[in-house]
């Protein structure tokens, strides 16, 4: 692993690191805040996954998280959305190839040698996160936007006992009906939708639900809201009587103007589970 | 009007008091709970429709909701849920007649003489309360329970301008389509459903929507969520982009304690949108 930088931020430090994967096959990089409590103490994890687009570098520099988690002795880690480099495949289309990864293993050609980030947020990062850092595995929860929010949700439902809370900003709900999801899901999947289940937070909700409190914040003026589709992961909860909160907040939209809005809000529910 | 007593509660004074309605063609009791701000001037005014079997008094004596009302220097008007005495019709099922008036007005007999609840809560009441009280009338919220919620819901979002916010505690949504609401429909309206449609929170969410900020707390142990279907308003509040606070609360049945727990977020929900 290599620090690429450390920052002091809050009272903490906002570092930067890369390290080669042999999962997905290349360099990748996370940024990692810790507060100021890790100098003496291992300290409960906040996943933040990112969007579409998005590198390790937007929420970090964007989202505003490191003062609220300062205050509530959270570390945050930052992942890339993809693989990324010269010998990995990419595609034109800004939704489908590099930082855009969907949060899933890839079986299917050309895709399937690096885009493995299913397993890279859930084995390959987390082996080296807790392996370096002053980081406490038996609290972590996990958040993200967007397609980040997707790969929170459906990583939080899969994983039983591991996130003590999962929170979404904009979440894709139901890539499996969605223009954002079914031709990302065709590329790295194949065309067997019975593969694609394992990635669609709603037919999840539907089938196991998640042990721990949810929190779904949704910009009513979001351009994105046709692909989205919070009625569909709304009903979901409702009818499965999950634990959580979803709200629609007017005026806002897809930005990180909203995410680091209501990111104060997201830090104090994580904060509540973490600290039971 | 009669004074049936008054008594000072938090600083302010809690009173019942009783009318002739020429609405409902009987005597109608109501609690009214006024701040300590209301010696001074007209107070705002928040209405809670209560459930299924409850008169005036249960939310008055269980809610806790004053505690909250006089920090906020708000009103509280607890009416009725149905007319009542012995010239009345009743059944022997809790959920029809006396304390199950659906706030509808009813057009089948032998119900259609006194059982127009949607007038006592939209025109008598507000007379006599906007008459003899310091009130003011353009700042006005509405939240019930249950039947109640149902109720706050159908008369929110069918007086637009009339209330700055609306919320519910369990509230029955989807009356056309529940146990708890085709059997009163076709007792008070008749067998025509398109008659029914404008006492649906489901269906006037879909058409409409409300104009304002709405919140929405269940209880997920609620014995009788089979007829409530938070799922439907869930799901229709996301489809059309509303304003509004969904929470599915964890281990809370459907009584009164699980509604005081939450009486404080609800009473300062409504306070921040009547001191805009």
């Amino acid at each position: 692993m290599k620090t690429l930088s450390e920052s002091r931020c809050f009272g903490g430090t906002q570092g930067v690191y890369s390290h080669t994967s042999q999962v997905t096959g290349c360099d990748m990089t996370f940024g990692l805040f810790l507060p100021p409590e890790a100098e003496n103490e291992a300290v409960p994890l906040v996943w933040y996954l990112s969007g579409l687009t998005c590198t390790h570098e937007n929420a970090m520099v964007k989202a505003g998280a490191q003062k609220w988690a300062a205050q509530e002795g959270l570390a945050l880690v930052f992942p890339d959305t993809s693989p990324r480099g010269e010998g990995v495949p990419d595609d034109e289309n800004y939704a489908l190839g590099q930082g855009a990864g969907f949060y899933v293993n890839a079986t299917e050609a050309p895709w399937s040698t690096n885009f493995r980030m299913w397993d890279y947020i859930t084995e390959d990062l987390p082996r080296v996160l807790f392996s370096a850092f002053p980081l406490d595995e038996s609290r972590q929860s996990i958040m993200g936007h967007s397609m980040g929010g997707h790969g929170a949700l459906t990583i939080a439902m899969s994983f039983p006992g591991r996130f003590r809370s999962v929170s979404a900003f904009a979440p894709i709900t139901h890539p499996t009906a969605s223009d954002w999801g079914r031709k990302q899901l065709t590329a790295y999947l194949g065309t067997d939708e019975s593969k694609w289940a394992p990635h669609d937070s709603v037919l999840l909700m539907r089938k196991r639900g998640f042990d721990g409190p949810i929190l779904i914040d949704q910009g009513a003026s979001d351009q994105f809201l046709d692909a989205l589709k919070p009625e569909a992961l709304a009903e979901a909860m409702m009818a499965r009587r999950q634990q959580g909160i979803i709200r629609m907040q007017p005026g806002y939209d897809h930005s990180y103007f909203f995410v680091s809005t209501f990111m104060e809000d997201h830090i104090q529910f994580h904060a509540e589970a973490l600290y039971d």
